[in-house]
């Protein structure tokens, strides 16, 4: 039996006590968002550290003004490539809570009415069962043979799901610490539950919100209705206009950098058999929205989108009140591709919503995200190999995707130390990632354990 | 002396033994719409109906499914009118109560300023103070003539402020009891501190809350954008439609039965000097928005409106949230004038959202309210009296004005008894009703009790 084999035995021997750090790991309730959850979010991470401390690594809790990093350092038995693994141990809001099934930080397992075993709770997916997966293969490696087949350092963050203030500072003061031959990531998605993917392309973002104020406080609309300007108005004309009727959005300038999808391209996503259908079937709708004249997954991969993620102003709670109010606000988002300018087009939406203010008017900005989109080479060493150790353990071939989000993250390693990325994960599109009831297929899991322990050893392969 | 003039100086003589009166009252919190101070709207009803008894009313705490009725009846040294006098003995909630400079239900009487006494309470002006303006003159001509002018009932709600659910099977139970030659209501304002107004016309509203559902879950914008439709953006684009760029209404038949303002109103309504820039002024606003081509007047009396008074949909808390809502609600509200009709404007407001709708969206309503608008009368001859007796008080003409808001005491009134209302009232536009640091001028509840003394003695004129 080769070592990959028995690393393998060992992995599915072990999977149960995988199982029970990854429901330790779950009950930790580590909301970055939320000033409230500090505590845990530093418990989540004390946890982590300590975690590899028992795999054999030299791990730490490095602050940050922030929640903190955990960094861990081990040796290989191989000289290399060295390796830098990602992940991120914070997890989104959970509101609102009355549509989830079961409580988001008790997991628990079961087996849904077509048979297949899921992990129920808030990260289950994203990221602490993706993170798990690199961990418990790392942790094979070393119950087997001593030690892990390559250099490899883990590096994980608390604050991806709250814009990551205080990474880019921390690989600036870390450069050469953190420095490796590659970056392995595991924060995206299979095809589909059967075929697993490696992601070449990511979106970028700009995430603003906007505040329109028009009279000094809030008014009764008996008295000042059809007189006072109503920022509600104002707001409502401003985002309906972001969009035209065929979906294309109309901030001047967007797609300025926004190329033509190569024809190869467009080739192997046509031959993929995507299922529109079903893809909108399983959230109840049966009409794409957007741009007309795009596939779907061209629309997903290859083009920039502009959304209103959250509005509000006025009177929001039982019954009626005849009010003006004085504000209205919205958060508005827009997925990048190419080469869009993030700066040029936040500064774009501003002029925007600025040309479309009336007479007495304000608006008031706060900038949340700004990053470009990127793009991997799908030809290099480290993505041949991986892909073929995929394809053993899933019996097919890994499809070469892009991705819908962005994961700044990979920018950062790209710009700051000048580091690619190897993208690679297990999460399905039904995991209701960011949504209630987030869960973690075992099998995703399970063999996304057995793919990091196969992409150890390809990689380490003289 | 004539009579008139010693009820009069009995008035001013009285007038700190009116205060007194009027402090006690205040100091009752009967707050309605909460269910914690039923006992309290009681008391309140029954200090209402003791008072009435002072005055020689047979008066009696009536019960009805929510809070009491008080009704007191006194026979007239005249034959008629007969008349029947309408106030409120509830009032509104009090909070946020940290915005108050004095405890709501402790009344005191302080001199600003400015030398303007003012009385500072919550119901103060709205509508405790008004009441007992009209109280405290039958009470003046009970004690210098030994009997009132006129037949009067006296006909006193606690609920008001929480929509009135007792009010018309009361009245339709009542019929015979309550339906007198005319009523008088106190629950309106002055046109400025100098100069008294008759209200003679009131706006009707149509309040709904509409929903607005895409898919069947939140979405993740980095997976779904751009092909899954986005609820807010279907709601923004619907709400954006429901004006023009002129600040006209675009649901299709919404200005049926909207007549052009008389000549003659109109000529009334420019002579008073409106300064328009003043009004928008102190909320911080120079422009008017609404209908470009009328008068602020015009508006705000005589146009109808549309107000988005609440929207909700999607991620608003601290922070980034990448979400495709899977619904986002605002609540709509329209002002009615003329004969608009409620019932046909809401079809009108679902067919117009309902035609918005793309693919795969369902809306959902819920109807708040729907009352239609009242124009009195502005030549019948008690208001041809009533505003003779305005104008010997105050030294100057009452003026004819529109109310923005609605009171569906009047409706009722006309549409269940056949009673026309005169709607006289003291409040300045100054009073901060239903919102923190309540008052009610001094000359309000002095100079409003000799008006109705006044009022009292021109309508039993032979």
């Amino acid at each position: 039996m080769s070592t990959l084999d028995q690393v393998l035995s060992a992995i599915d021997a072990g999977l149960d006590s995988s199982l029970d750090r990854l429901m330790a790991f779950l009950r930790q309730p580590s909301i970055s968002t939320d000033p409230a959850y500090k505590e845990e979010c530093r418990a989540a991470a004390e946890w982590l550290a300590a975690s590899l401390g028992e795999i054999g690594f030299a791990a730490e809790v490095r602050p940050t003004p922030g929640h903190p990093m955990v960094v861990g350092h081990a040796p290989g038995a191989g000289a290399g490539p060295s390796v830098l693994f990602y992940g991120h141990y914070d997890v989104q809001p959970v509101d609102p809570l009355e549509l989830w099934d079961h409580p988001p930080f008790e997991p628990r397992i079961e087996t849904g009415a077509d048979g297949v075993k899921r992990i129920h709770a808030r990260g289950a997916s994203d990221d602490k069962g993706q993170l798990l997966t690199f961990l418990e293969a790392c942790r094979a490696w070393k119950a087997v043979t001593g030690s892990l087949p390559l250099p490899i350092t883990v590096f994980c963050e608390g604050e991806e799901e709250s814009g990551s203030p205080s990474l880019n500072p921390f690989l600036e003061a870390n450069r050469q610490e953190l420095s490796k031959d590659i970056a392995l990531v595991c924060d995206t998605g299979m095809w589909d539950p059967k075929t697993p993917a490696i992601t070449t392309s990511l979106r970028g973002m700009v995430y603003e919100q906007v505040t329109i104020t028009a009279a000094n406080r809030d008014l009764h609309s008996g008295m000042y209705g059809g007189s006072a300007r109503n920022p509600i108005h104002v707001l409502t004309r401003i985002l309906a206009a972001l969009h035209d009727d065929d979906g294309r959005i109309t901030v001047p300038g967007f797609y300025d950098g926004v190329a033509e999808t190569p024809t190869q391209l467009k080739a192997q996503w046509q031959s993929m058999g995507f299922d529109e259908a079903a893809f909108l079937g399983q959230i109840g709708l049966s009409v794409p929205a957007g741009e007309r004249d795009r596939t779907a997954l061209e629309r997903l991969w290859a083009r920039p989108t502009c959304d209103v993620n959250g509005i509000w102003g006025g009177y929001t709670g039982e019954g009626s009140k005849t009010v003006i109010a004085a504000k209205a606000s919205a958060k508005v988002s827009f997925r990048l591709v190419g080469d869009q300018d993030p700066v040029k087009i936040r500064d774009a939406f501003y002029a925007f919503v600025r040309a479309r203010l009336p007479a007495d008017c304000t608006a008031e900005f706060h900038s949340e995200k700004g990053s470009p989109a990127l793009a991997l080479a799908i030809d290099s060493p480290a993505l041949t190999r991986a892909r073929a150790a995929l394809q053993q353990e899933w019996d097919r071939p890994a499809a070469l995707a892009g991705c819908g989000g962005s994961i700044p993250v990979v920018g950062s390693f790209k710009r700051l130390l000048d580091m690619d990325s190897l993208l690679v994960g297990f999460a399905l599109e039904d995991d209701r990632v960011h949504s209630p009831n987030e869960k973690y297929d075992l099998t995703s899991f399970h063999k996304g354990i057995r793919s990091w322990a196969r992409i150890l050893a390809a990689l380490a392969e003289k």
